[in-house]
């Protein structure tokens, strides 16, 4: 195949790849701009990219099935934006559209951990959760394309502030930042590392952060029953470290364990490259 | 059509219907006896429905793909029983076995509240919660049969104690039960009366329940983005009463709900005869 476009719009970059059905043959980063100045940049990443025969983008937020930006809380003045068209017009070439989640599952359910599933979750533990969904063999969307905003389930009413306005959302307690959260304000990362090197009290922080995702986890799958479910993101890259806490948690909190196959919970394999070469292999849809 | 048949097992009662694609044209009804003689209920009442073309049963709980019941919590002695081969043996005749959620949901989407519906949740608040899904147009059962067990979604990890085993399921404050827990042991269809003859503490009441029972419609739309969630179960007999309390928070709670559609809340239509219908047209796949 013709190599196809791919660009991920993270919270501070964006990633462009040039993806050949097989691995990545060239990337491209820039810093993520204002969204006043996204499409310029995005333009100037696909122009670097060089050939390719469709090129897509994930982006995070609501994202209509018209590639319509309706809300995007991270990305500072990205409201009701119409993204796609205004990148076909400079481009002049057509341009697929996506949520970076929704993106990030198809990469890593089509090329990744989730290969051969017919029912998956891919959750991604970063600053905040990210989430899509393959149900009976399809990637879903939901009616109008905001399906897998499962960081904000609430689990926990009265819990802590979420800046989407409401109280006890799943984010605020199993992501990068919800780990923080959990530890009184030390950065995530160094929980992680003081558990990797042994301390009992950070490998308790981990057990209480593991259980939190584990709740959400367990949600998903009383609500979908996934054979598979995915997890990425930041956090997934101290996977050694917290996927024994969430894996003993899950096992525990899941509805009628005994009576039923469990999903496999797999470490997503793209790692940062998985909105990229997901927002590529959807645009040749 | 050759009229179809179908029969729901519920806590206290099986119904038995036959169905000729409009309307119901027979039914039988019979207390639900201790699992071992549920068999033999059910071929009575099938036996008494007549001449159909196809039957199918509605079974509440965890039901495999090839109708073996994994576990029914409200069915004393129905755990890891094959329902289906069973029936079929003392029919002589092909029967499907569907969880009586889903079998709700599909007649509520075909005949019912749902028509025309792309992303339906069908949330049967009665004693517990149930739940069935239609997602990409297409009913869901998920990967081993178990989708929409959305009464043990936990949205309070330190909340009451459920039978499940677990803590602050969904079910404890939505439900039926959840809304004599929150009335502090008043039978809930006592609390609606009182509501619905202006009692204002009954009210207040009946706002803390609309309240929960949003969280959890909220939640379900955060994951699965639905066009339409259709209530029922016995709790929606009252839906003058609680409608508008659920529909009041649901706005509230929904997440970024100024840059979305929303899901329109429908309260269902073909009350306690739902899930023998559903069945019914089940059976004809």
């Amino acid at each position: 195949m013709t190599a196809v476009a791919g660009i991920d719009v993270g919270g501070t970059k964006c990633l462009g790849v040039l993806f050949d059905g097989y691995e990545i043959v060239k990337s491209v980063r820039r810093p993520t701009p204002h969204a006043k100045e996204l499409v310029t940049t995005l333009v100037e990443i696909a122009k670097e990219l060089g050939t390719y025969s469709t090129i897509g983008v994930g982006m995070p937020g609501l994202i209509t099935p018209e590639g319509v930006v309706r809300a995007s809380p991270n990305l500072k003045g990205a409201t009701d934006f119409d993204l796609r068209s205004q990148l076909e017009t400079r481009l002049n070439h057509r341009v697929t559209v996506e949520n970076d989640a929704t993106s990030a599952t198809h990469a890593e359910w089509q090329v990744g951990a989730g290969r051969g599933s017919s029912d998956l979750w891919m959750v991604t533990l970063g600053t905040g959760i990210g989430g899509g969904l393959v149900i009976g063999g399809k990637l879903q969307r939901g009616s109008h394309g905001f399906a897998g905003e499962i960081g904000h389930m609430v689990v926990h009413p009265d819990g802590l502030s979420c800046p989407c306005g409401r109280r006890g959302c799943w984010e605020r307690y199993a992501s990068g930042s919800g780990l923080a959260a959990i530890a009184g304000g030390e950065r995530g990362e160094e929980v992680i590392a003081r558990a990797a090197s042994g301390d009992a009290q950070a490998t308790e922080l981990l057990d209480v952060f593991g259980k939190w995702v584990a709740i959400g986890l367990a949600n998903l799958t009383n609500i979908t029953d996934p054979d598979v479910i995915v997890i990425g993101g930041g956090l997934a890259t101290s996977a050694d470290v917290i996927m024994p806490h969430i894996r003993n948690w899950f096992g525990q909190i899941l509805y009628s364990p005994e009576h039923r196959a469990h999903p496999e919970l797999r470490v997503a394999q793209l790692g940062e490259s998985a909105g990229a070469i997901g927002a590529a292999l959807l645009s040749t849809n």
